[in-house]
């Protein structure tokens, strides 16, 4: 299982792009961690809205997949995310897991905590969002 | 109005690792535009789904700050963002208008578009989203 | 169509509870209307943000199954709804569209307006929202 | 606390016309039970997708003026809401529980499970939403 996530998160190329590593897997539940840095950042230095729903859409996509058998691809029908404090820190840790998986739909949530220097945890988002399951590419 | 908003757009490091472009401004509305290629796919090549809402989430916050005065900015309260196509093509395109502003908070919607070789548009995503109004730093 | 949507309405013992109407149907637009009173408040005496969430759910699900055939129905998978101002009035309109139709999911908006004494229009809330077509009883 | 929320309750008419009761108050998680009958059914006799909206709306309400000081009231910004699974059963339990609450808004998420007549739970939706901190009737 922890094979088949990494696999897909190196080929995300938005991943890659914004250097989003695999923390944690486990059935149902997926921990990435994404650097902070000027890379990611809106125009208040703080980490970008859309940066932190990345890697919270991912880690939910990825806590869906934990669930399913082999063959099943997943695809976001829809989430949304509250923002609850300015993401500052070393690193932004993104905790999935799943609440209900259907034979068509799962729904996930997910956490997103600033890690500060001395590795405290603050929260700063949280999403809530559905996935559809796929086989091959087709919805 | 223009001129703060690309200065903004500028700064946003996210938007400048994604490549994102300003294509118009005016009173309420804001459409920016990311190219699509490796940088920004998912697993199966796709625009990632953050990779969408990244770009829809920055038009509405420019189309919130095209409204307010100039020592005002604006900070993303949530948004939520439904999928309804794959998104492929040569770039997508977010347009974003503002349905109703008030003293503190701003509601905005967005559509993302994919842009076909032939300038075909494609709707592949709907974004409703709140911003909250910040004047300095400090919400 | 107007009528299955009709008979549809009457056996939604929520929509009879609230006295809920049905003003304007066409492919992909469903329009109902919510007397306004007492029974519907909440502890200001606006209308609860239930009760507005309740005819707009119930507009874009008549709104979705406009556009399928005679022997689909439809669930609500999710939806969001913005508040934009209080409802007060004489009633609330909710007018509902279809945005796409897929093989099995539909994405729909609806616009909650506050008609006054006078028949002005006030814009309250704003919905976006998923339904998942249903054969029989079965998802 | 628990007047305060219990006053608030008898004067929200919607949960008076729905039957709503206060089961549990602590600071910052409220409990409410709707009953399930005709009078909140959709078109399939399930409990209305509003209804349980209204219900764990109510609950996150008053979860976010469980941390609040006397004279502060509160309205809803937005709210999202999924479900699934179809509520049927004897009662509808909403369990909201506030998340972050900041000097203006307050972000809460709500459960909703359906409870059998043997006391099982089933849960049936789960809610994120944003209620605003208003003092007196100004937000």
């Amino acid at each position: 299982m922890r094979t088949r996530i990494a696999t897909d998160l190196a080929q995300q190329g938005l991943m890659q792009t914004l250097g989003v590593t695999l923390l944690e897997v486990s059935m149902g539940h997926v921990t990435l961690e994404l650097p902070i840095g000027d890379a990611v950042s809106q125009q208040n230095g703080f980490v970008h809205a859309g940066a932190i729903a990345s890697v919270l859409d991912s880690a939910c996509g990825f806590a869906a997949l934990s669930v399913m058998d082999e063959d099943s691809d997943v695809l976001a029908v829809e989430f949304k995310i509250n923002f609850v404090a300015p993401a500052v820190g070393v690193s932004l840790r993104a905790v999935a897991e799943v609440i209900k998986s259907g034979r068509t739909i799962t729904l996930c949530t997910a956490r997103g905590y600033a890690v500060g220097a001395d590795g405290a945890l603050k929260l700063v988002a949280v999403m809530q969002g559905t996935m559809i399951r796929v086989v091959g590419s087709t919805p």
